[in-house]
């Protein structure tokens, strides 16, 4: 059945094209192309489906390469298949500015690219969102439109990050049996043999963690055919640790680090070719070789056309919400709901942690949004993620929209990037804000990629008292808001929530929405039918003859509110400035933005934080009342004291700037 | 042997406490305290060796309770042994501010607090430093006076953590043999029942990362002794999964997720009192219960007498060293050395990448402290950490200086703070700045419990070229800014890449060395004698009548040297300055700050960065010139153009701003 003859230099030409153009890149990684080729090459030929004349197509096999270095091998790949964005141009000009052949795999590069790859253990976390996308989709829209596998492969390194085990985990104990991981193994780390830093067995770390895992020579075509073929009938997910030669037919580098991330150099890349018996030049695939690999695609795609029959037949209705979906538009009921929650909100003013709000406001999203996926990593009853639309997801039981992460943030957050991959979904996720730190790799990646997914972030300050230090946050607006295309709102009431989740619901990236524990009384002016935080920053207190304007964020909206009471009551007028996210502010024109911080020369911003950033609406010279160093265990209005948040510390820092 | 009517009593004190602490100040986690009690009773009874007159005794086996969130049974029994700092009166205001009993342990607030715990997965992979320092200080100074284990106890929440992963797997393959992690295996989470979360087998895992592991009753003390003897033994480390009851003795809570991180209530409270038949009042404890406390740490005080006898037989000269290092104090020899090693550079004056001029330093630094640790994320060819004078450790063999990591960025952060905390180390390990990210958790509590590591950065801007932007930093420098009590060292050179290794030995606290892939020339202007980069900004071209002030850091620092000679071309007078440190710069007295940075109106920043923070240095309306985005794939030259941070980029913009 496995016709060696045929597999090898269809292999090879996998080899051969990622010398080649790691060669002209004088830069790059040869080792795990040759390594891998024929893995991926056995993989391709019998097992995955995709097409390569449409690379969307909603129910194709998800591939990710998290060993990302390895980028030729996917690009080579992608070529020989027949994927229109990978042309023998592109390779030739690999790694080069503004090809789609990045260094590592870039999402939105080239069609064909499932996830950007390159920080280790992220693809494989990835493809466990992306793996329960699909059994969550398929739920809901049933077998006929939604059911395909979620192929990854993966480097020892991949396996070595903390984020593999709460990937590997999470897919175990949700029974993601349509999950399956090639892991090359090679035995070879950047710093020589993979021993000298790891000993442990992967496949008995598999079992433990729920898989199926078996090891196979991984330059045996058949003994990997077969391995695939006990994987796809498996009913937990598989690991396959194949051992691979790094640098395979490289005549003096394989088997070696040297090959890991270097040019095997222009002696060696032809002795490799001489080995190998490939007597084409660079860039150069024998028409046979060719045949093969397009036929290999042409095939594959049957199931394309077999898949779009059953499609096709489904009740309109459901055909075009299926679609709405997976384009990822929100459905024309999501608007008009959220104008009804701020009217509600507005006429009710409740006092509330905005938190609890958030879950208030979830109670709308959620109804209205059949593609949330909520979840929490063992805080939902503190995250106040879970409304009564959104049921519990159990082992392999995917009817619900709720997922219990555990106590995995990072592994989390990568899930939800790969939710949101996969099409059909807007994942959102809960953890407290100190612990943004453990998702922030994830968090990047998704900002990276515009992916839109929602964070949601609770417990944002040492507002959230005696649990001290180590869980109040006071660098972290400040560092999430310095990462590019990353949404950080941080709502000042129940209303600004509501508007904070609508903004997050329409945004073409991730969010993170930044929420007390504490109960805030509601600021926000109206009127109803307009989101007010969509411009990032607006007056909520408007003054004749200002002298001063008071500027802050979330909870400490109320101090500044007070503040200007007090000036007021001192015969110093000030505006109030709320501004919820920075970004959105920022993209506003000159004149909006002048007429928020032009209006006078003293500037005062108040946010239980440091001051990073501020400067920018401030000022080097303006006043900042907030956090310069960690914070302390107690009760969180002693806290505020403590550290000097008042009303009275804002009124007195703009007294002082006007020389009062 | 074991007496367990005695036990129990002991047991039970360390929960009524716990519980009476938290009913007191209305919040904190009671369960676990109640669960583990009897773990920790039987630990600390029979073999843990600790002096509670002396807390601080070198050779003390360490105990790291990972679950933070219990902290009230650490106090409970630190207070129960006599430990000076755990008063009854530090109980009874347990998570007020200034109390040294925080709602989670915090290290420096209570002698015996061993490290900062609460943020899950750090306490464990703390712990493998510690256990590690052991092993290292062993092979050092000898059995006779470095001897001692590390204890850990664990919670569901630890293991979760992908870092618990990178850990264990870590200490597996090291044999670290000393380390004994007691998991609290009491079956429930936040969210309810474990198994909402996590169905793998924990035993299995360990097993798989190199581990002796095994399954015991928690409350059975005969069975724990018995574990923990066998543990004693054993040549590799250790898990003992003791399966309890969270709550235990709570009549109605005991065993489910209310118990977790809620007071019982009065009346729960008063049930368990009668249940456990504890009929004293709060926070009292009957006389003999406290005697037999208080006679444990009488008796574990034996082996501090016993070590005391043989550390004063040590040789003079060898026990001094030993003192030196324990007091992290520096030798004479070292200043002497980097002035030595700086006055060659200014002599020499190589263009270097700053990743190579760190190895130079190194060179010095690792041949006058024999404290330093090193070690790489297997990047250590890239990060050029080694030098010969570090030979690798190999599992078993802890004669060596240098740690091949693996691709474990955070478990080497946490293991080097647990390497700090030990005591006798500088560790240095190194990454691309990219994946702080990954080790950010556990980089911030270093700079939280203000303990000396440095974290060797390289690869810090697009300068790093065609690997991407998933590996290129833009906002790592604004991220790591934030973060209170780090010091983030950006040198522009050879020269100030010394002086930073310098500043960074020198400091009580963390600090990232934050060094290029590309080579640098020398800037810096001397003289050898001097550290000019302790102020952390200072002029390196000063003209006569400046118009503009020019600041950069790093790489960019050449960029804006050739900027000043454009200017200076067209005659514009404009003063250099260097910023290798923010964090340094704003320590300094206002009228250096003003020297630097009053000196000109018009200001312009350079940083292959995004621009948060600089604002600070050259006002809202100062000119920048640097990253808005992530950045690309290409070689490096290309990229800096493509993304217009060139010397003519900001000779424009500082013309710009003089109206010219």
């Amino acid at each position: 059945m496995v016709d060696v003859d045929k597999l090898k230099p269809m292999a090879n030409a996998l080899r051969m094209l990622s010398i080649d153009a790691v060669e002209a890149a004088k830069s790059g990684h040869p080792g795990l192309p040759m390594g891998a080729a024929d893995l991926v090459t056995m993989l391709f030929t019998r097992h995955i489906r995709i097409d390569p004349a449409d690379p969307d197509w909603p129910n194709r096999d998800r591939f990710v390469l998290s060993a990302g270095h390895g980028s030729m091998l996917l690009y080579s790949l992608y070529h020989l298949l027949g994927y229109e964005d990978f042309s023998i141009d592109q390779l030739k000009c690999f790694r080069q500015l503004g090809a789609v052949t990045a260094g590592h795999p870039e999402y939105g590069h080239g069609k064909g690219i499932e996830t950007t790859t390159g920080p280790l253990g992220q693809g494989i976390a990835t493809a466990v969102g992306m793996a329960l996308g699909e059994r969550l989709l398929n739920a809901q829209f049933g077998d006929q439109v939604v059911d395909h596998r979620t192929f990854v492969l993966a480097s020892d390194g991949d396996l070595m990050e903390g984020v593999s085990h709460e990937a590997i985990s999470l897919a175990g104990h949700m029974r993601l049996k349509k999950l399956i991981v090639i892991y090359d193994d090679n035995e070879i780390s950047i710093d020589g043999p993979l021993k000298i830093a790891e000993t442990g067995d992967v496949v008995r770390r598999f079992e433990a963690a729920g898989w199926r895992a078996e090891r196979i020579d991984g330059h045996d075509f058949g003994a990997i055919d077969a391995a695939l073929t006990r994987a796809t009938q498996s009913d937990k997910p598989t690991l396959i640790a194949a051992r691979t030669v790094i640098g395979f037919g490289s005549p003096n580098k394989a088997g070696t680090a040297g090959v890991h991330g270097s040019p095997l150099g222009t002696a060696e890349a032809a002795a490799t070719r001489s080995a190998l018996g490939w007597t084409a030049g660079p860039f150069e695939v024998p028409e046979d070789i060719r045949d093969s690999w397009r036929i290999v695609g042409l095939k594959s795609a049957q199931a394309h056309r077999d898949w779009r029959t059953r499609y096709e037949a489904m009740d309109a209705e459901r055909r075009a919400e299926f679609d709405r979906r997976l384009r990822g538009d929100l459905p024309s009921e999501f608007a008009p709901a959220m104008t009804k929650l701020r009217q509600a909100l507005l006429s009710e003013k409740p006092a509330m942690a905005t938190r609890k709000a958030s879950e208030r406001a979830l109670n709308t999203v959620n109804a209205v949004l059949a593609e949330t996926v909520g979840g929490s990593a063992d805080l939902t009853g503190s995250n106040n993620t879970k409304t009564d639309h959104v049921a519990p997801i159990a082992p392999g039981d995917f009817s619900g929209r709720y997922v219990h992460w555990g106590v995995r943030e990072h592994g989390m957050a990568a899930a939800m990037n790969g939710l949101a991959l996969h099409g059909g979904f807007l994942p959102y996720g809960g953890t407290f804000l100190c612990f943004s730190d453990y998702s922030r790799p994830a968090i990047r990646l998704g900002a990276l990629m515009g992916i839109r997914v929602v964070h949601v972030m609770t417990h944002d300050s040492i507002g959230l008292g005696e649990d001290g230090p180590t869980h109040q946050p006071v660098e972290h607006l400040a560092a999430l808001r310095a990462i590019p295309n990353l949404l950080v709102l941080r709502p000042a009431d129940a209303v600004e929530t509501a508007e904070a989740w609508e903004i997050a619901a329409e945004y073409k990236g991730p969010s993170i929405l930044v929420l007390t524990r504490q109960n805030l009384p509601v600021h926000s002016p109206g009127p109803a039918t307009q989101n007010r935080s969509r411009r990032g920053a607006y007056k909520i207190v408007t003054t004749q003859k200002p002298e001063a304007t008071l500027f802050a964020s979330g909870s400490e909206v109320e101090i500044v509110v007070e503040a200007a009471q007090l000036l007021a009551a001192e015969g110093v007028a000030a505006d109030v400035v709320s501004v919820p996210s920075f970004e959105l502010f920022f993209q506003q024109d000159e004149d909006y933005i002048d007429s928020i911080i032009g209006g006078t020369t003293v500037k005062v911003a108040c946010e239980a934080a440091i001051r990073q950033g501020w400067d920018a609406i401030v000022g080097r010279n303006g006043g900042f009342v907030g956090m310069t160093g960690f914070g302390a265990s107690g009760p969180y209005k002693e806290l505020y004291e403590h550290f000097g948040i008042t009303p009275k510390a804002v009124a007195a820092k703009a007294k002082a700037l006007l020389g009062r």
